[in-house]
């Protein structure tokens, strides 16, 4: 285990890069006023699903794009693209999470005025993108009621990484048992007072609220940038 | 990214002296004669259940263990030690997979001669547990219906690496309207000629097939070490 300073010391490079990356790409998307969303969860827990359902129940009256990341295949960005809203695939190769330079890399060429919510789908992976900014105003943690009650004990630091938890697939807790005493419990115990939100990309229960949420961020965060410019 | 060649050399390193230690693990299973089965999944696909119903099922007729790693928390060990069998919990702290190092110290003070089956169940993680060889003899790969069938397009590596691929909770397949013949195709584009068993540890469906493979790959093992001591 002789390697491990200098291995992290080089992590620590490393991030410390992606940090200037990421805030490069901050005030790119402060400037061109869009609200960028990243989603963070286990594969499977139904993120895709999720963000077909947030684009195109926001398409009628916002402007959307996505940016998905996976190891292998555009499997998720064919799906999206079902949302008729502009979407790119990042494949990640073997690395477990995205970048900040690759998010950057993917929007070279994007006319970033000319929207009002960027979503950015990270890799399928409760570890590895913790560490890493994307410049981001909001980050998504979901955990689906399939994938048990103790998952934010047992991944403190995703949890603690983001900004709101999303419970999804909830048109399953009944088939499960899901335990939303625990549950709710474990987040709070990990992050106390981060908003939830308990929904179905399936059946749209709970997205209303959800929708809102991000409505309203967006309208804050906009406000905020114009006073800050008085 | 002027780390990346530095970084990716350390990485080579870290991988061959895991190597290593994973050979001397692997001597040493082989010198007590225990089978030592490895379980890799995304979090929350039912990997811990799936081992009690193992170890549980197992343990009237063979002598069990398990080491089970997680970021944070004992609950897994806690969980599993309802089977009463030996248990033991490794913490890997923000690594997200174990390794053959972690392994070693964990075994340290056990007598393995004492055993016949030892199981390690990973973090929950399908990317990075790949690359780490635990000196195990089998490692299954577990994914549940509630994942969705691309899962092995989409994490080809943790496929690729894995000898037996596990659809478990069948119980929900219905509920969900798993798509059998996408996900088992699936599979074997990605690793040709895999066995696969489809279960359910809450049910047990499925489970007994599961547990005559390992019964005949302990005996063909434990056979195949004997003809090369004539």
């Amino acid at each position: 285990m002789s390697q491990e300073p200098r291995l992290l010391e080089i992590r620590k490079n490393v991030l410390k890069q992606n940090d200037l990356i990421a805030r490069r790409l901050r005030d790119r998307f402060r400037a061109a006023r869009v609200f960028v969303v990243s989603l963070v969860s286990s594969p499977g827990s139904g993120k895709t699903e999720f963000l077909e359902k947030t684009l195109t129940l926001l398409q009628p009256r916002y402007r959307v794009a996505a940016l998905v990341g996976d190891l292998a295949t555009n499997n998720d960005a064919e799906r999206l693209a079902r949302s008729h809203a502009p979407v790119k695939q990042i494949t990640t190769g073997t690395l477990c999470h995205l970048e900040a330079a690759m998010v950057e890399k993917a929007l070279e060429d994007w006319d970033l005025g000319r929207l009002d919510f960027l979503f950015i789908e990270n890799v399928g992976n409760l570890v590895c993108p913790a560490s890493y900014d994307l410049g981001e105003d909001l980050r998504l943690v979901l955990f689906s009621v399939t994938e048990g009650e103790d998952k934010p004990l047992k991944y403190p630091t995703i949890f603690n990484s983001a900004d709101v938890a999303i419970v999804s697939k909830i048109d399953l807790a009944a088939v499960v048992q899901f335990d939303w005493h625990a549950a709710l419990g474990n987040i709070q115990a990990v992050r106390p007072g981060v908003p939830i939100f308990k929904l179905s990309a399936k059946t749209t229960e709970g997205m209303e609220q959800y929708l809102e949420f991000l409505e309203t961020r967006l309208v804050e965060t906009r406000s905020a940038a114009c006073s800050s410019r008085l």
